[in-house]
């Protein structure tokens, strides 16, 4: 674990080191990738290498990505990146290790904050040195963090629905552009859920385990538990709140 | 200028300095004070009374508030409540000086970050002692900061739709619970745009100076000027983006 935290602190130096970014479209609406996405990829995947020969690796910036049954690490090495090129000061270094399908270790980095996230398997939710625990507020207050799809722009009429949905039921939406931060605000309790009607794995394997160790519920948004392997509806939510949101998605999913 | 720039400092320093707050509700939806609130308002209140003799108060946490011609503070001690008890760091002191109805002056401070938003009128606008302007981003890859109006539960249908209308016109939304810093980001060019249906004087007043002496554009959602004496449906946002947001507006406000 101290091994992984370090390469990941070690991505987050190098993360904040770009002056200005270079940036290049994917192709799809508002799905960007800069020079330092793929720089800091690259010396978390040469860094693990080196560290547990033989590991495999499953992360955003690589073609044909599948998940196997040894070690693997699923590397997200900048989650919002367009908060990152925008200059927001969101955004996270995310790296999960996995093994025959179960998360073994998660390690999430705020680099602006000087924040380390992580967490290991029956080990507990940390930040930095702080044990985290999800909070106990109820739904009408709850709040909840919005992933509004941005690179399927046919979602957007539903995520429309869901905020409408959300808005009166809940306390209030929140929208930081980073899945791992507003996961991390979930484990931290200064937030009670967040979902994504589409949604990577880089985004969300680290994040599980911190959460799920911090006493939170992932799954997906109308049912089932989270996959590893591809994209799905995620859901991570406090206890006093997952049940209320899925009804609310799964109205929104029949309309 | 710089004897209103160390109100705010000081009052920002006071708000930080409460470990656990009491939270009171307003007795509308999701609308709370905490006795930090109260506090700061009162601080703010006292210093500016002694360095501006005969100056008049417009603040959040006062009732019968009415703006007349001499010299006014507009005063939200608190921005973004709601973040600052959840532990979220996005909160901000906001402080206008307004006389005859004209705007002269605006400071908004981020304590967590000891950042110092401040403005003029012809002066420009400025971040600690950096010079702020606009993005110059087009519409299709802006970020739009959304005003989720959480105290006005019956708004929340329309607000849904305005997601739904903005997502695949612009690059993404943000919701940072705070329309103080939201407006920030849009004087730093962090983000292009921020509006909310129903949204306080408080909540805008320093910004709007902010966001104009940044190159912005600040006005009514729909269409007319920015009033200081009561609320509106408010829109800040760069010039290239500003007519197209209106119109999306009118066709949601007209179905």
């Amino acid at each position: 674990m101290q091994k992984l935290l370090e390469i990941v602190r070690g991505a987050g130096e190098l993360m904040l080191s770009f002056a200005d970014v270079a940036v290049t479209s994917k192709g799809r609406h508002a799905d960007f990738v800069t020079e330092a996405d793929v720089a800091v990829q690259n010396e978390l995947m040469e860094k693990l290498a080196r560290a547990f020969p033989g590991a495999a690796f499953f992360a955003e910036e690589q073609e044909g990505n599948r998940l196997g049954d040894g070690l693997t690490f699923i590397i997200d090495p900048i989650d919002g990146t367009t908060n990152y090129f925008r200059r927001r000061r969101c955004s996270a270094v995310s790296v999960a290790a996995v093994q025959g399908g179960e998360l073994l270790m998660g390690a999430i980095l705020d680099p602006y904050r000087k924040e380390m996230y992580h967490a290991s398997a029956g080990g507990g939710a940390w930040c930095n040195d702080v044990r985290l625990h999800v909070s106990d507020t109820p739904m009408e207050r709850a709040l909840i963090g919005v992933g509004s799809s941005p690179y399927n722009t046919e979602l957007a009429e539903r995520t429309g629905r869901t905020v409408a949905a959300i808005l009166p039921a809940a306390g209030d939406i929140r929208r930081t552009g980073s899945a791992c931060m507003d996961l991390c605000d979930v484990a931290c309790g200064r937030s009670e859920a967040y979902f994504e009607w589409i949604l990577q794995p880089w985004d969300y394997a680290a994040a599980t385990l911190l959460v799920r160790e911090a006493g939170g519920v992932c799954g997906g948004m109308l049912q089932g538990d989270v996959r590893l392997d591809g994209p799905m509806a995620y859901l991570a939510a406090t206890p006093r709140t997952y049940d209320a949101l899925q009804a609310i998605f799964r109205r929104i999913a029949a309309e």
